[in-house]
């Protein structure tokens, strides 16, 4: 009974939790569309300012709040009953999702500043945001390469595991800072008279849309490093071993909030340690939560 | 031997990373020192620019740097034959000298703008920079109060183990996504003539020192969620018992990087694996690594 009541309490607290990330990502969406629509030139692809703001929007929706989703899209309790592999899809499409949309809005910016004779790439925003969009892409073809395709051997996925988990975070870390460097360079850049120091309200809604990114992005951190939140491992194992060849222990036995008490040099008994970690896990009726 | 290889090679590692982020934190460092002297007004206190100056100085210094190493301090190997509350006072004090440069770099923009009559508190840079301030501060304060002094009881420490630590790695990004937008205000405020966008060679500078802030960032990032590199606990709990009255394993066990398989709901049990994977720990020779 105090199991139940613990395990109900912390379901609870969890869709808290989501549920404000995405009103949170939800609102910054709208603030973006507002921004464009109510203070600027609106959206369309002409060369011009209005092909421009493509890219704040879809920035925005794609590559934080989309990619934000990519990151929890495993701990959601109703999908735990999915086989991994499918959820290994729904990451890899949402985060593909993610990549498109952030290279369409980069090519709105260069084709912008091509029509307006306006350097390419020598902003600050620019640097880490195209060092950000690399990294994306190279994150992605390598979790494709290693945990989607069934020819990585167990001992990569576990050795890949921790970096690819640290990888995600750090780059959406630096995506949301990226984004705050872009809303403080158009500020600037768009507001004479008044002027960004003289608060118009354009101002305030397009800070306000700062201060929501910072707040959805430490929710996503905050899901995601619960290790309580995580995906129970194991238990679709035989179904996934003949197409992903993985025992699921391995690859979650190792991520970021997880196996301090581990030897990571003993890959073997590693696994095993994992593996009954899993039992009890399944036996202390985690997945009772869904 | 196996296991002593693995722990050198494991130690060499660490070194590396420390001795980068302690490289970059210094170039980092130098950078802005560089930026203010060469191509700036240098430093002074006189309501002008070079009183400005302070404060990129003082925040890659102390917000960035100092704060980066007090949050790997209790992972250095060499401390861990130190008492942990000894450590605790370490990471205290430098939190508390970051705290205060950070706010003496504040009062240098104050006065600037107020000498200048330059509006305060418009920018997204200092909504998120005053809201990194206040949340640090109050992290000191709850960290003060909750690990150092010997009052608070065991349960509540385990239970804020884990929020302390994530907020200090959530402010500690933040703080460094604020300084990105400082000197993307920067460049845009002071290059005229030829203009940022012109890249001039202090806009390439000061470039480069944003792209260092973030691979320190994400190196300190990276030391500080290596669930291996922490600290061994419970080892000198004799000798804090009487002053902080907490066995370490307590503390140490609810981090962020740590503690999948234990169920939170049931402390004592918690606290009883979490002593048997020290033992482990210690078992494995970790600490032969020192």
């Amino acid at each position: 009974a105090g199991h139940g009541a613990r395990k109900m309490e912390d379901y609870g607290r969890f869709l808290a939790f989501l549920a404000s990330s995405l009103l949170v990502g939800f609102v910054s969406v709208i603030l973006s569309l507002v921004w464009v629509f109510h203070y600027r030139e609106g959206l369309s692809w002409d060369g011009g300012p209005a092909e421009f703001n493509w890219h704040p929007v879809l920035i925005i929706t794609g590559f934080v709040f989309v990619q934000g989703i990519a990151i929890i899209v495993y701990r959601l309790p109703w999908t735990w009953k999915c086989s991994k592999l499918l959820m290994k899809f729904i990451h890899a499409g949402l985060n593909t999702t993610a990549m498109i949309l952030a290279i369409v809005s980069m090519v709105a910016v260069f084709d912008f500043h091509n029509a307006k004779n306006i350097p390419n790439m020598y902003s600050l925003h620019s640097w880490i945001g195209l060092a950000a969009v690399i990294f994306y892409s190279l994150q992605l073809f390598l979790g494709f390469a290693v945990f989607l395709l069934p020819f990585a051997p167990v001992r990569l996925r576990a050795a890949l595991m921790p970096i690819h988990v640290y990888s995600g975070l750090t780059i959406f870390a630096t995506v949301i800072a990226t984004a705050l460097m872009g809303i403080t360079e158009k500020l600037i850049f768009a507001l004479k008279n008044p002027a960004y120091s003289e608060s118009p309200p354009e101002a305030t809604l397009a800070n306000c849309l700062g201060l929501l990114l910072v707040i959805f992005g430490s929710l996503i951190l905050w899901m995601a490093s619960r290790p309580h939140w995580k995906r129970p491992p194991a238990e679709n194992a035989k179904i996934l071993s003949p197409i992903g060849a993985t025992p699921e222990g391995t690859e979650a036995e190792s991520t970021m909030t997880n196996s301090s008490n581990a030897d990571k040099s003993d890959l073997r008994s590693n696994t095993e340690a994992a593996r009954k970690q899993n039992i009890k896990f399944d036996e202390a009726g985690q997945r009772s939560t869904m």
